[in-house]
């Protein structure tokens, strides 16, 4: 992404939160055909953001429950019977042309597996943050998408949600001067037995499905990647929960231009999700930040008369970012150019994480 | 201080937010007599809070300019001239019966020498934080006043503010369930030639006036010392304001219990004050935490029917926290008590902070 995407991108998002209906396609394109691989939590949202899209459809359905599960969401959104698949069957879909591109919603470690076979199918690939659990895998799924000449755009959030954007261009602006340090953070709660404490399935700590929010959005603001990392990790909890990974992890990193931050995660604590960006002139703090719902932005900016406190609501309301981001992924689609967040924005955060296991004298990979 | 103390302290900092006149002496007991060490801002703030109070009473003035910033604080505050001093006079305050203690607010590279000269001039010493620049500083001030028999007292203000205690007790009790992490920060500006910026001046970087804050939070929350360190220093303002001390600075902490922490702070970034305390049950947020201003505590606690959110303003403008302060400080001395943070904590600040800085690679002592 060069500069002048993403400020299209930033004119773009900030016109449809007054505009809802810019996304809509003209008459002659009909909407992007996805199939919805794993019918779980994130692809529920995901299939009732295609729901409020005219540029994006749901066509297909990928479960291991063709028989409950399948059924459901076949008669909620439309779907044929001949248009859903079992694990096993999937790579039949090739031969279905409502399908243009799969939703990849599944536990981590499967991201590989399926990113593949739908390249090998043919079909575009929107895979869900983090997208694999080491960078090699992330390689790998670069290369079969390019292999294959099907697009492959990761799920993150920040870079499509409007108020998020409005925030990064303030920075852009210089609206807090020259940035200086970033504070972030995701806290939250995983019971015992969720597939993401699992090391096989989640193929790491709070780092892949957490972390990776400050991180991306802390790369994303800045354009650069961390260079240097430190990062201790603990568990408190000793019942058994936390037998394959961390419950907690804090970390440091430095950027090459001098910028430092500071980041945490949990899958055992209750804590918020946000992100503070220190300039040298003042302040913007997205809390929360990386909820479903509308985020919020608060801080102190520079004026010409000093510094300016401002308080921002966000507006929307879950799957409101989904619809977003499969909207925009459609448009990529549509009109042959590459997604604001390509593979290699997963792999980039996937080397990241990498190093800060590492730093913390517990690899991943 | 014991568990009991910290009960007695909380109960009294509750209620003095209800009863403003609970810090009023019984009629047979004068106020303590301060002398303020000297006159620059926050020596301004310790005396009107003393203005505030019939416990304390700024009695004396050690200034190196008695001609005009002496005269004119005598005159605020009824100090005969006979009680204004230089640096080189000082000593003479031995003989000054209106003079029970010294409140030193100085550089932190002064602190050792005036501590030292109060105590030898058998005065009580209330000493702002930092305590000083090196532990090894702190071991003799505080060997100085046992010597002396005097008493020593650390600036510290988040012991005696009420809404900090009742964070802390919230904490205590349970609210938001055991311990996992903190996140805290302090960012603040320092313009060219602040004393602050020289290192001889102030001994080291924005840990020792700003970072102390959330690090000094955390230790008297968790009763313990931190264990392991990582940190990360960094300036990108070349212009030469930060030749001496680093401009950025991002650390980790690990306690023995197994409790990590992240803190951050700086002279040359606008941002918060804040401190965040996560349990596994729930959080509390402390933000603005560290002005002279009453903080804000939110957060959400667990309750018997889920979580609860909370908002709760605190209620004290500055210097309401300095009069605690120096109220506290006169009872243990009319009392004869150990003030709750003594210069032990001092000590086990200044020891935490050299780690700190060893850790970034740029030890300070």
């Amino acid at each position: 992404m060069n500069r002048r995407d993403f400020a299209t991108l930033s004119a773009l998002a900030l016109a449809a939160t007054k505009l809802p209906s810019i996304g809509q396609t003209s008459p002659d394109r009909k909407p992007v055909g996805y199939a919805a691989i794993g019918l779980g939590t994130i692809s529920d949202i995901f299939m009732r953001a295609c729901a409020n899209s005219s540029k994006a459809k749901i066509t297909a359905l990928v479960t291991g429950h063709p028989a409950d599960k399948g059924k459901k969401y076949a008669g909620l959104y439309g779907i044929p019977p001949t248009s859903i698949y079992t694990y096993e069957t999937f790579d039949r879909i090739r031969d279905n042309q409502d399908v243009e591109a799969v939703y990849v919603g599944l536990p981590n470690s499967m991201h590989l597996e399926y990113t593949q076979r739908a390249a090998l199918a043919g079909k575009h690939v929107l895979c869900e943050k983090p997208m694999a659990i080491s960078s090699a895998e992330c390689r790998t799924m670069i290369a079969a998408c390019h292999a294959a000449k099907v697009k492959l755009m990761i799920a993150y959030r920040i870079q499509y949600e409007p108020l998020w954007n409005r925030a990064i261009q303030m920075i852009s602006s210089g609206a807090i001067g020259q940035l200086q340090s970033f504070q972030g953070g995701f806290y939250n709660h995983q019971d015992a037995g969720a597939w993401r404490l699992s090391r096989k399935l989640g193929g790491g700590g709070s780092v892949l499905d957490l972390g990776i929010y400050p991180l991306n959005a802390i790369r994303h603001i800045t354009r650069e990647e961390p260079a240097n990392f430190t990062a201790v990790v603990s568990t408190r909890d000793h019942s058994g929960r936390f037998a394959e990974v961390e419950q907690s992890i804090e970390w440091t990193m430095k950027f090459p231009s001098g910028i430092v931050a500071s980041c945490g995660c949990s899958y055992g604590q209750s804590g918020p999700a946000f992100l503070t960006v220190n300039g040298d002139q003042g302040y913007l703090d997205m809390r929360p930040g990386f909820f479903y719902d509308a985020p919020r932005l608060s801080g102190q900016v520079s004026g010409q008369t000093g510094g300016k406190q401002i308080d921002i609501a966000g507006n929307g309301r879950n799957p409101y970012q989904f619809t977003i981001e499969a909207e925009h992924f459609a448009s990529c689609i549509r009109n042959d150019r590459e997604p604001l967040s390509p593979g290699e924005e997963g792999l980039k955060d996937l080397l990241a994480i990498e190093s800060i296991y590492r730093a913390a004298g517990t690899p991943i990979a």
